[in-house]
């Protein structure tokens, strides 16, 4: 499927459409097969001994596999999420930024479907796992 | 199983171990079966049309089910979330406190399970559906 | 929201629509806020030590799910599962049929969530959870 | 991590452990990665239409994940899944065997978790995706 937003676009969209919340993110990489993204973790973010809290590593899957779906059907701004399904696997590495790396399984009509693993910056090992389900609005009238 | 911590001490538990976010949430009731507790909306947690976000909600989902699980076996903040399950079915009404109601299903030596379903306060159908599993310290050392 | 179809309508139902599996479920009762169903378990059902199997919780719940689904749609056989989250908390009983306790929470116009608590018959914690959202066919034109 | 059950071995232990079904799969292939194991789909595992059942699908994740575990932890008959999350992303093309991918994503001393895409035999685009935990004996005392 052809890829309609970069990551630049998409950068310029975030921080257009959610202007409380885009300076956190950062996408890197828009390709064939997916994206990636990561957080850049403030205090907002870390829980007691430095880690990373679960809803930020939440937050982050969320917004790189919205991102992934946009990168391909341009910027539909009320895509929604249906369902999530995340393991946190492993602590992740305190002061480490946090990488997502999606990959889409399915871009169908009304659905969508992708995959994120999570891993502290330069880890091997994910931090956490997380599957998303979104839905497409039915006319993308409110494309920008 | 017996009732350790209540409201007021999960209040006051939360205050002092996660004062980044305490402010952010409120417990209102413990009984044997669950928990209630509620997020103090605030423009942090709000997308455009000031509906709240999803990740925003997943936060309510585990500080409720957290604080169900404490109340049972007392102050044991290293208790991590392992794996969530989420819904998210309907869009919250805008200005509006969310409501999580807890229900906790399973209380092993290793593992808790339990489910939210959140409202918009007032409401009459759930926003979302939660389900998580909670990792349990083996020892139970770090309690204070 | 009214109910189209009762238990002895979703058992003939079932008979006719998949006579592979139907003999081994039966629908109980369907209410307003869900339904009922039971697994007759066989020797197919079971593992090493008489338990029932992961997949068999499984098969019960989808089953359980759909139903209540249709006791409020009419006989749509083409709705299928999209999603599904499953907790599995405790050891059947060996012996023992198993109950699916159905709440339905959202029934939209593309898209159904419920969830199902699985209980050995006459037991009072549940061995399982889950949770499904099934897709509902855009037009009803398979209806029975 | 050392893979301790080649493939021969895991269709020899699911033969002996699991004489009921062990006929409807074979595991085909162990890597350090993961494992491939493949559904022989049979009337039983039909719906109308000739499409592979639901159930069916999530059986072939749940033995395929199981013995992606065994493979590096040796024959623990008594692995059981916690958790499996599931989603639903395709139909199974009519008349071909169903095949499981594996990715082994944790293995600690208590939980694993992994994740399966199942293709149709020869497909690119997955049918479903599926990741599950395990939790594993605390004592190996029932290896064979």
């Amino acid at each position: 499927m052809d890829i309609v937003m970069d990551a630049d676009a998409l950068n310029v969209f975030l921080a257009r459409e959610f202007p409380q919340v885009a300076a956190d993110y950062r996408v890197g990489r828009v390709d064939a097969g997916g994206l990636e993204a990561r957080l850049i973790v403030s205090d907002a973010n870390l829980r007691p001994g430095g880690t990373v809290s679960g809803p930020s590593i939440f937050a982050l899957a969320d917004l790189a596999i919205y991102c992934a779906i946009l990168a391909r059907i341009g910027p539909v701004a009320l895509a929604v999420t249906t369902n999530a399904s995340i393991d946190f696997m492993r602590k992740p590495e305190a002061g480490k930024e946090l990488v997502a790396q999606v990959r889409l399984l399915k871009l169908g009509r009304v659905l969508a479907v992708a995959e994120a693993l999570i891993y502290s910056d330069g880890g091997v090992e994910p931090v956490a796992r997380c599957s998303m389900t979104y839905s497409i609005p039915p006319k993308r009238q409110d494309s920008v």
